[in-house]
């Protein structure tokens, strides 16, 4: 039988219900789907047109990237270390104010997905303006997303009013609505933005259109207070009295919870996107993640804008994920490297309402995957290969990655992007963006 | 004037006393030393044997390792994600017990030196056993050691009773002692595994030898609590009544400390080692780096061994201690990326005695040196060349290394070590330690 592609693998790490890791298997892709999963002596029924032989490497299913800024991309490393006011009011949002245009989108987010595609993410769950941008940018990589539909109780450069973010939101939906690998939500960005009335009028909306909602909850102690004090009621109460809290419902940092609030969460089937590594950063407190786990609760992973980070290395959140969550629990047997696969992988494509399609290596899904080189210094010996992935590779250990059936890296190279012109823009943003970088940085730089 | 070698790079990162960091200079290096460092339009005045040119590249102080147990490379990944008495009372110690012996620190060893070179440390502070293996690894790959000399009151393959720890360990310090790469310590293991009498043994060769001690100390609340039952005070105490508190004495981790702790600390001018991915990793508690930099404390940088974090990894650990502070503290402005590379360059210097010799690019200094390449997708823009170092920048971008004047890495090639003789032996050991692993792990592998 004549298929695509045959990738021959040392590990296939298929994150399937009982995390079965199969070895010296043959993955056989047609087109755009996985066909079969079979060990290599098998495999001599198919006649692939494309033969990649991968005995030092393992087989992952692509990450999904669940929380991302990828425009933000140019920002990173902008007045690190300072307070997080500070960080924010004198230093990213003048920045944004006065550079986050068209080519600001367009160039940033190239730059994101070149490093997502680089370092094994397949799929991103984004939030940012100029959403057409976004768009485009996904569709010439061929990378896979979902495209939050912006919504913020004040003007930006992308829209003034309510009326305006939804409609300039939903023209570009209309626009990519066939494309097979975008899907769209509506992304409020906050309780604390968005008002009652606001939410009210996208409900009936997303309900038409079938979206989720993808926003920043409990992203600190602080703003469940402010909130108390403001409408005397948490963030998460709020929502819930607007009968918001769904499968439909995608909350990222939920840092400040408790019981009750992780009862609400897993009875109406919320996702809850971790960031740990910007939670760090930013100083935003600890989310619970063994405890919502236990709860039921399906907990995806992202990474965050890079301005929070500074990387959008999904290998990197997974090790920093299981090392935070025992440290914080006091136990070295929570969230293991197996967890936070999972949550890297497959309960991001739940979260997204993609998980019959992608998130692991399973027969009938998309070909979503990447291969990782393990014969290398630093990750031998392998004793259980998802360890060996999560506590001592490096996403530079990437080689090869492939969204849909179709190669976006290969051997480290980009297929689909034009690396030396992506750096060069990136020089050139700088000289726009430096001036807003913090002075006292700068002492003693001769 | 003749030199032996000269360095142009784009950014010098000196870590000198006000961070500075120098724009297209040459650092210019005669033999094992750096001489000069100047504008690289002035630099005509030199003739260099071997003229470099680094033009996208950051030089940087080779890093210090401040706690290792370089052999343990081995076990990376063994047992990992279970509860801390399991992991060691039934996998890693049965493993070392039964197999660590002379051909597994020499293998073990060198496939630690070759990771921590390949990452930019060109200095490391270790303690095992077997160190005429350690020292002979150390020797031939040309990397700097300062190696403890182990200590614990309980037979091990290496020696029986205290009298043989001391004279074995001499020994070897006999053989390498005017090893210009390196020094030696004592290491006793820790206060609950060494007894009053045995430091009271050792402190009076320490004087006569100048040996310093590397201790770990108050790695967990637990030990602390169980000191204070069995011996009715802390450990730290125990110490200080020992009248071992000194600028002598490396303590490492010290996750338990009170404010009474940390005056002694300063007041004695003791170092301390924060290795923040084992104390997540094995859920020990939390160093309260902050506070004891702003009491005055010398804190230096350590990964542990492979088997509790599980990488060598010096940029990663700055990456997770800087973030892992602000978390901690709830301060997003704590322990900066300025602050960590101090930690992991200068402070290590200190703690081993060496800061006249290594920790910064100063002229007089040692070539102890590495450069990385940032001019990749991940790293750009550059706005804070440290930040972009500490936050974004990953190992693998690490191209050169130089240690004393010799280059140790070209071009991400090891120069005095064989990559795929060690891969070999790694996988054979393999074969030997796998039956210790934990069999949980191996749930749905087919």
């Amino acid at each position: 039988m004549q298929v695509s592609l045959q990738i021959n693998a040392r590990w296939i790490i298929t994150v399937d219900a009982d995390d079965s890791v199969l070895h010296h298997h043959s993955l056989i892709i047609d087109d755009d789907k996985i066909i079969d999963l079979l060990p290599q002596n098998e495999a001599s029924k198919y006649s692939p047109l494309n033969l990649v032989e991968l005995n030092d490497h393992a087989i992952v299913p692509g990450f999904v990237n669940a929380h991302t800024h990828a425009a933000m991309s140019l920002l990173k490393g902008l007045a690190d270390d300072l307070p997080l006011d500070e960080w924010l009011n004198e230093h990213i949002w003048p920045a944004e104010t006065e550079l986050a245009d068209e080519q600001f989108v367009k160039d940033g987010t190239e730059l994101a997905i070149a490093e997502m595609i680089r370092s094994g993410t397949t799929c991103f769950n984004d939030m940012y303006f100029f959403i057409d941008q976004t768009a485009l940018a996904v569709s010439r990589a061929g990378i896979r997303a979902n495209i939050g539909i912006p919504v913020i109780d004040f003007p930006t450069r992308w829209a003034k009013t309510l009326d305006e973010y939804i409609s300039k939101g939903l023209a570009v939906r209309d626009q990519f609505n066939h494309h097979r690998l975008i899907s769209f939500s509506f992304s409020p960005h906050a309780p604390y933005t968005v008002s009652d009335e606001s939410f009210k009028t996208l409900q009936p909306i997303m309900d038409e259109l079938g979206l989720s909602m993808h926003i920043h909850v409990h992203e600190t102690q602080r703003e469940v207070d402010d909130a108390i004090e403001k409408h005397g009621k948490k963030p998460l109460t709020r929502l819930s009295n607007l009968d918001l809290l769904s499968p439909d419902l995608i909350t990222v940092h939920m840092t400040a919870l408790d019981e009750d609030d992780i009862e609400k969460l897993a009875a109406n089937s919320v996702h809850v996107v971790h960031c740990p590594e910007s939670n760090l950063k930013l100083a935003s407190g600890f989310c619970t993640v063994p405890r919502l786990l236990e709860a039921g609760v399906n907990v995806a992973l992202g990474t965050d804008g890079s301005a929070s980070n500074n990387d959008i290395d999904m290998l990197g959140e997974m090790r920093t994920a299981a090392l935070l969550a025992k440290g914080v629990t006091k136990n070295a047997a929570a969230l293991s490297a197996h967890d936070v696969l999972r949550m890297a992988t497959i309960n991001g494509a739940k979260a997204l309402g993609l998980d019959e399609q992608i998130g692991s290596v399973t027969i009938g899904k998309q070909a979503d995957v990447f291969a990782i080189n393990l014969n290398h210094i630093e990750t031998q010996p392998v004793y259980d290969v998802i360890s060996t992935l999560v506590y001592s590779a490096s996403r530079s250990q990437i080689s090869d990655v492939w969204v849909a059936g179709k190669q976006l890296l290969n051997n480290h190279e980009l297929t689909t992007m034009d690396e030396s012109a992506l750096l060069e823009k990136a020089k050139q943003w700088y000289g726009k963006i430096a001036p807003f970088h913090h002075p006292a940085n700068k002492r003693g730089v001769k």
